[in-house]
């Protein structure tokens, strides 16, 4: 028999068939002991749960297992990390006690044996360990969606347990049942929200009654205060990035309004801030990037910044390794309406490309011409020693990509082809520049 | 017809008449729905309401988008975003369900459709958002009063949710109806707030009542007991900085008590750190510049330093560039009493401007003349390459601002006329500490 | 009349007497007002107060105000400031309802206004922050103080509004005023509790008790659940830099069981870490010192090591300013037992005083001597070019200062009478080592 | 007498035996006061408590204090301290108040003084302190404990406290002692909760039960809140490395949402995270370490890098301090699936220690070789002035160790004859590639 992939399609579905009839079992199972009712074909279904169970353990025993990023094919080391971790859960809770002793004297304390087949719930802790580190929805809202499923399973065992507990509720016709169970819930519901209307009480004169009552009241309000105390905390994790922006904002206006800016200028510098958020959501790419590996971050950079590359000509027929180059070494800048982003005359240091909005190239106090999205320019001050040709002024909010004159000089000396195809055209544009002449759709 | 500008009054008061009519909506219709009675006029009121949601969508595709700075004005792209996004729930909510079935059959049902209005109310949450982004309110106020509002506006659906439960409350005269409803409202917070008095709680014969009691303990309990949890982490972050300062001076006096500080000392430090408190309230200005542009950066700090500018006379015939030149670059300093702020003999790195305190100016031992708001000094040292004339000490809590000899010699290069200007100043000084005569009116 | 002195003890003696009478009245007042009874000297007791009041009015326009580190001696000012504050609130509670009006038609009007009087206690809030900011209180234990008072004002206040809606509970004799008091207290703080026991609950045919009840329940479980929730964060910051060690601690014990280092270091690597909170309790004085003004941060250095300036013979014949250049720069450092502090034939880097622990100075593989509290070592090399001459070993846990070689470079250049001094000890502790003889009571 | 060891395995018996009959005594003393029961061998019990006592403050004279890596031997210190701190109370709770006082009038007040038994559970507080620095449990579990602890006592205290009110539940057969008992916790615990049935209430014609009452809801509720509170916070910091990972897992799923990266390179990007958390579990080895002394540090080092030390045939034959040298300055480093860690024609700045996955080595294209766990490469570079003379790729997963420079120029500057063997080594190697054969045992 061939190993069985973990990550097939129909291993998953397998998966998720166990987990559904754990989920059943634990739920019904408990039912069924506290209300003492029978239904035709009980048999039948507990054998097939039990198939189910003794196919999974085979196939547990057949399954690959992948961590971190390395596949365990050796079936001896399948063997003996299974046997060492849920064999003995899947075991347990495989066997069928209400098979094997279906009536009799041992029958009552048989039917609580069956209750081991709720071990199996214990895998649930692993399946959301994994689901949190393989699937990108937020861990927040996953925790909570297993909080809401733990503490329903739970206050459905605690009435299930109320109604084992009092003899008298447990016969009767089928809405009868329903009408008992609910009334337990109910009881449980009030008790551990800490409501406790009072309307049920357990009888002062039973102590079993009274432990019981006390064991829910501590351990269940201690889960459910913890729950509920903690959906708020969760809920701000689900948009973290969200709130440490208002948070931002809430300090910058704190700041504005004691330095008393004026109105218009508070306005202009949160207009500013809400630019940036709708821009970047807060995200710090360095910092994400920074601690990938190479090859992980060159393909981050690709993904990023393939709007840019698209747009920008030049990048056209580079080939790979320069636009790698280039690609990792690009940093995003940020000008808003009004900003010098080039000065007449200084050092360039750098040169821009535009991935959003537009600027003014401005030469002796006239708007020369305007660049948009995909334009570059500053790339003359780089590539030879003269300084920056003119002015460039952003006209709105304007999101750039700059390369530093370290990354150019590198990749000029490394691949002198493209050195001299990024030459012939600054000279191009220099000639227009000397002789007033710039076509609209050369770059500046 | 015209674009409307989603900024002006006009508009804004049309936006919040709506906002009313849904908060009215979502409160009357419930209780209207649940208590059964009727008054003359509904059909108008009913009526008047629709028109004014059908009035509202036609503004909604005729508003311009303002969003991240930049404005959207292209009516198609107004409308498919509207339609994309809110018009389902506009016009789903402006339909007179109370009018097309006013009465038959079918009114039962219909009736309750007609609480569809209030899907209306999910565009607070975006109005919530709006006021976040665009008031210098802060946010954990309005989210306090948000949270209170949908407290109020949830606990009033359960209580009537409670009355349409118990048909045998519902009808009766006026004053019973209210009685009524104030005791399902009574229930409704005895159960919300946990205490559960239990005088009033659902029979146990009736399933649907304790269905719905449970779910009232379960979301309610959960959302006040959110709501309530977090009243303090909102409080607090209401005045982040003053609690900020509270928990340094907390780690500072604990320092002082280890370490054995005489009270006299732990008095003064107390003291400085008051002052430093009152006088920049915990915000770090370069760090709430640092990451504006440029433009912006250069009118917060014009604002900011607008007092110190007005009271140097300096200032007072510099071009703008200059001013901007300087302002952008002065840093902001404190001294205490006694500290000395230049040393006679050393060498000079930065340019002092009194901003709120006063200084001693000693030579020779002797108290030559005392500075105040408005004055400079230090400025010898930076244009010449004398050493510091004579030792500058603080009289008491001193805010100064400062320029840096990289700063100075910029401008001096930049801008050789206004050199010329500080140069003569200086000069002119230069010779009355030399001749030992510094008239009181000219600065050191 | 001259001004008071805000912080002489006989004003604050004056400002306890008036805060324990403002305290009495916010108790007393209500309660009179609820159980509805009287008491000779009542008229007495209400001029004593009003009396107290005015002349408090009067003080306060004549007491200096003193605010970070400055003092308003102004008269117009001080009355400028008061008006603009609290003048409002004291007129307000100076004014004797009870007298004006003692009896007649208007008389249960009057008697409400005379909790105006409990205006007075807005003032609280400014004492508590004036107890913040001069004290060496912990914040947050003064802040738990703050909300146990106003927890048990409010409890009751809400007890004595509970007595005012039962006019039935009101009359009686003294005992059974005391029982009605208990009663409504006891159903207040089962309230506020949430615990709701409903023995006691408002008639549900009483609309003003179901609401006074709904109040209670909104605003004082609100208040209730954020003071019990906060206790703990409240209480973790009284120590907060022990639990910052705690937590340290075992991010540490979690590396070291990780990395599975033996039980024998994990123990010594606990107590290093023991040792070192010992010594300075997570204090971390540079970034404490670092933002206080040069005067202070002088002598908050002098007040810190002056144990080791009163060990150090070298420092008792030191001018104050060298002392003050020495102290402001030196560092302290921590060594373990076995380390090697200087290695014979490094270049030096700084010197070293013991202020505990003890040291062995090694020569050749000979532990030459044995230094303790008090000794320095390693001046040779910062004063000479001589490399170390020999090793010195931590004997066992030692805290230490160090001097580097930039502030003793500066202190011999600008001292050369103390410099001189120096180079005579070390040429004689040179001399002892080329003969061979150091005498046990000359340094190495 | 000899001083006893305070970490001898039989005084750490001796504590626990003390502690345990603190223990029983704070339960069972309680209980036997309420109840009033009686049962024969009280007073031999109580005797033999006294007696255990009474030699404990004997040991406590006669034991060595050991704090912070330094033990105290002198005895009179020992007695100085013992007097001040802990005496008191354990001559208080060591006076056999039962005994001296059996009978008579004043037996009931005696009775109560045997309560100061109890005070011996102050010392609890510290032993949580000793166990929270000397065991590696998480604290956050220990206070867990010791929370459940102390709820668990409080509330066993209270039930007596309720019992010792009512007086017609006092006296009785066992049985009905018992069901007393439990009645009582069942009421204390319903109140502490919160839950608040209301079945058993306090009279509200007693006002000492009410007071009693109040007293529970306050502080009991208080404590309870705080405890239960807590408790999140408490679980989340027993894995808080883990928690920290998660949340940082959920920023980077955030970010690549944002951007949109493609379902493969999220999935790649997870998996590299995953192995990086596999591999150091989110410790930064450098920041434990670094304020460690150099004596531990180098320890640590050693036990931390053991396996790869163990597994490089280099450090076979290296001397004790080389070895030090070498594994003190090592970095741990990790490369992903493709990484190109060295490449052909760079200056080398590292030498590479393989401690898991493999790299190959490519030479003109060529695979060379792959080097596995326990291989080292990239020391040519280092040794000599040539530049890398191969490509070195990561094959899967990679933890390196790497050496800089700096410090193999140290250590063959030190150790010449250590760096004559590596040079023969790298010579062997060199001419290895010169002619082409590379034996596959040799290293690169």
């Amino acid at each position: 028999m061939p190993l069985l992939d973990p990550t097939h399609p129909l291993k998953r579905a397998w998966d998720a068939l166990i987990l559904f009839a754990v989920v059943v079992v634990a739920v019904e199972l408990p039912t069924r002991l506290a209300l003492r009712y029978t239904f035709p074909g009980e048999a039948i279904i507990d054998g097939a749960v039990t198939a189910l169970f003794c196919v999974d353990i085979l196939a547990q025993f057949n399954t690959a297992i992948v961590a971190a990023g390395r596949r365990v094919t050796d079936r001896k080391e399948i063997a003996r990390r299974y046997l060492r971790t849920w064999f003995a859960v899947d075991a347990l809770s495989a066997i069928p006690f209400g098979l094997i002793f279906p009536a009799g004297q041992l029958a009552r304390l048989v039917r609580m044996l069956r209750l081991l087949r709720m071990l199996r719930l214990l895998r649930l802790a692993r399946i959301m360990q994994e689901a949190q580190r393989n699937t990108s929805i937020s861990p927040g809202l996953l925790r909570l969606a297993f909080f809401m499923f733990w503490a329903g399973l739970i206050a459905h065992w605690i009435a299930c347990g109320w109604i084992a507990m009092h003899p008298d509720l447990q016969m009767g016709a089928e809405t009868d049942r329903i009408q008992t169970y609910l009334v337990a819930l109910y009881w449980c519901v009030t008790t551990l929200t800490t409501v406790g209307y009072g309307d049920i009480t357990p009888s002062t004169s039973a102590p079993g009654h009274m432990l019981y009552t006390m064991g829910v009241m501590v351990i269940g309000v201690a889960m459910y205060g913890t729950v509920i105390g903690n959906i708020a905390s969760i809920l701000s994790k689900i948009d973290a990035s969200r709130s440490a922006y208002l948070d931002k904002m809430d300090r910058i206006n704190a700041f504005m309004r004691h330095h008393g800016l004026n109105a218009d200028l508070q306005d202009r510098i949160r207009t500013y801030h809400e630019f940036l958020w709708e821009t970047n959501h807060g995200y710090d790419q360095s910092k994400v990037v920074a601690d990938l590996p190479q090859s992980l971050r060159l393909e981050v950079a690709m993904q990023i910044n393939r709007r840019i590359i698209a747009k920008v000509p030049l990048f056209e027929d580079c080939e790979p390794d320069i636009l790698h180059e280039l690609v990792l070494n690009m940093q995003s800048a940020v000008f808003g309406p009004g900003d010098l982003i080039v000065r007449e005359g200084d050092q360039g240091e750098s040169m821009f490309f535009i991935n959003g909005g537009s600027v003014d190239v401005i030469s002796g106090g006239v708007v020369v011409r305007r660049l948009g999205e995909g334009d570059y320019f500053g790339e003359i001050a780089l590539l030879t020693t003269r300084p920056r040709t003119a002015d460039v002024r952003a006209v709105d909010y304007c999101s750039m990509y700059t390369l530093d004159q370290k990354t150019v000089d590198r990749v000029v000396q490394r691949y002198p082809d493209f050195a001299a195809r990024m030459q012939e055209r600054v000279e191009e544009r220099m000639g227009d520049l000397d002789t007033g002449t710039i076509a609209p759709v050369t770059l500046l």
